[in-house]
């Protein structure tokens, strides 16, 4: 079981807040994620990775991807009170779920 | 309602490796939290701030301010897989709390 957070390279987040929308996503598609694969996951001890997207294109096109792969997911926009516009999309995590399904979404990316 | 975490600055973490621990922690203390206390933080957006610790010795004293004022904290380690030697504690979330509860035990610190 792992959970991979995916985040954008070319709005130039600090690390700050590239570590509160990993964050917000991360909890966004947990609260998504059945209660079985829940508890695996935390037995497991939350394994994550993070991981680069070059641009809102690429979140969407992964989105739609852990979409189809019926994979739990959350797309997450900025609040917009510092750095980034309101409504940037940021980030979006996938999974908790198993380490297959996961890569099949987002296996090709690299480490952030 | 806010939530604090607070990474440690001296240990040389990655962007996601400090992005990673960050959600980790953010996760374990919200699990923490009554549920009261997490629908009113995500009804106001999951409003989170990083912030800087020198070292391991400010993350306990922080956890153990954090213990005796009442709120939901979570100190978390590194599970040593990458980077960092095992068992190194790299975070502490605090909250979701009240913000002035969340103030009284990270107001002096730096955002990251």
């Amino acid at each position: 079981m792992k959970q991979a957070i995916v985040a954008r390279t070319d709005i130039g987040m600090g690390q700050g807040k590239l570590a509160a929308q990993v964050a917000h996503a991360s909890l966004s598609a947990y609260e998504d994620t059945d209660p079985g694969a829940r508890t695996d996951w935390k037995g497991g001890g939350q394994k994550k990775v993070v991981l680069k997207a070059s641009g809102e294109s690429e979140i969407f096109e992964l989105a739609d991807r852990a979409e189809r792969e019926g994979v739990p997911h959350a797309v997450i926009r900025d609040a917009g009170h510092t750095q980034l516009e309101s409504g940037t999309v940021t980030a979006l995590a996938v999974g908790p779920a198993a380490d297959d399904r996961v890569d099949r979404v987002t296996g090709h990316l690299s480490l952030f």
